[in-house]
């Protein structure tokens, strides 16, 4: 299994140098917003329907969106129940019928041949992590790293948390999962998510938890530390596929989701850490409606013999 | 493959005896309000979220949606492009991302297995037919008709016809297209999609051309007509799945689509009959964005020895 599993990412390589070499310095690229301001993004991509607002407006409706942004949490009248409540363009947070999370499981799921090959590749910018005030978030330059689906390219915008995790694995949340999100020109969005376990000591979660942002809403760069993604990657790169939508307000929908089946590690007092900065900050799972999830591998067919569980 | 195709349409009976046995006579059966007023149905099933309203407030909320009916069409100023802006109840047809109809391509589906067994169980009830003004459209009393998929049960509610087809098969509308809509007990639809293209006279459909109604928005009944459904289902009965909506406003999402890939025959003139009185009344196809079409068999693996397509 583990052999076709492979195909599906088919690509993962560390191209940190060559990117660098190719763009013009990072000082120049200008900080990626963060997740708190999909407020505006929706304007951009979801509520309006246009791709891309004119200069002109998209200027204006900053203004707008700062001066009246709306306050969102995870409990009591501005939480999750309430999101979509709380401002018009939240509205697909009560009335989706495509959301996230969700529970997965297998009796929900198919087999499949034919998904599109995901093709990751990930390189090494300057550290930049800010605490948004809804998660702890670290955030990458356009051209640095991205992802391809058929050879359609996503870039890398930024990697979140949420604690215990947003989606649940029959029916289970794990203490923790990672959201790296990705983009293309069109604004479209694809999600892979990566739950994690109690286990072993995790060192590179550990640079990210040495590096919590002590104040809110403000970027803090470090240029000595240099994040490998690829460590991030369970190696049962096999993952669950559907169509959903951002798990924070205003909750866009056409968000191609990929969260992968199995856990990674990290210690329990890892966990700990990030828990304690976050707090619970995971959306309850959504349900599927007419959706079915995808697998991105072929179980054994039923006929096939099978190896007994235990031996006596 | 047809071995393989068949078990998904496991259960396929004329159960029209054994229905009228099991229940009260017909006419103490309420008749299933027509298409147009889905102004309604968004409000019990989507807009607002909940499930059923209280008597006392469906009552108020009918002549409200009666006083206020918004008035939509296939063209100009209240065509497609403006549903969502005509009413607020309407705001899926312009944000949703899970929207119908769509253009159905092989490089957009996965072969899967595990998808839902769909049975099929249609009676005969007595012939009700009416002209919405938007479609002309035959309805069925619960109870009567339904489908199981994994011996879930939604109840056949009405079929009724666009032309051309609303659903595009590798970018080609098809002269017309049948909507079978069942609705299970929660309020989530499920439709079956059949296209229709020129070939052999088309007995069955026949019948409905012949008893086309004269007058709007007025149920006509003919006691001596009875439909057998399955007429109407293809020999090959492979299908795509996928989660999308209502094509005609308030394109409530959420929907269970399974379209058949090969079409049925209806004679030119039959055909002819029906645009006549159809008018162009089909939506656009609509972006998948991050769905992926999931067919209900599996193509042969590109491993195997393929027969050549022509011998010289």
């Amino acid at each position: 299994m583990k052999r076709q599993a492979a195909a599906w990412v088919s690509g993962l390589m560390l191209a940190a140098g060559l990117q660098a070499a190719d763009n013009t310095p990072q000082k120049a690229v200008a900080p990626i917003e963060p997740l708190v301001n999909l407020v505006e993004e929706a304007k951009k991509y979801g509520v309006d329907g246009k791709a891309t607002p004119s200069p002109a407006k998209a200027k204006e409706e900053k203004k707008t969106a700062q001066a009246h942004a709306v306050q969102w949490s995870y409990s009591g009248k501005t939480g999750p129940a309430h999101w979509g409540e709380l401002d018009e363009k939240f509205i697909l947070c009560k009335i989706g019928r495509n959301q996230s999370p969700v529970d997965i499981r297998d009796r929900h799921a198919v087999d499949a041949r034919g998904l599109p090959s995901l093709d990751v590749v990930y390189g090494t910018p300057q550290f930049a992590i800010i605490n948004t005030g809804h998660t702890v978030q670290v955030n990458y330059p356009v051209g640095n790293s991205y992802i391809k689906l058929n050879n359609h390219r996503y870039e890398l915008l930024q990697f979140h948390f949420h604690t215990p995790s947003e989606h649940q694995l029959a029916g289970f949340n794990y203490p923790m999962e990672m959201h790296l999100v990705h983009r293309d020109g069109d604004g479209n969005l694809a999600v892979i998510g990566i739950l994690f376990k109690e286990g072993a000591f995790n060192p590179e979660l550990q640079k990210v938890i040495d590096r919590l942002p002590k104040t809110l809403g403000k970027v803090e760069r470090h240029k000595q530390v240099q994040l490998d993604l690829r460590r991030f990657f369970p190696a049962d790169t096999r993952f669950y596929k559907y169509s959903g939508s951002l798990t924070t307000p205003p909750c866009t929908e056409g968000v191609w989701w990929m969260v992968f089946r199995q856990p990674i590690e990290a210690a329990p007092e890892q966990l700990a850490a990030m828990e304690k900065i976050l707090g619970a900050n995971n959306r309850p799972v959504q349900p599927l409606y007419a959706r079915t999830l995808i697998k991105s591998w072929f179980d054994p067919p039923p006929e096939a013999v099978q190896e007994p569980l235990f031996y006596y």
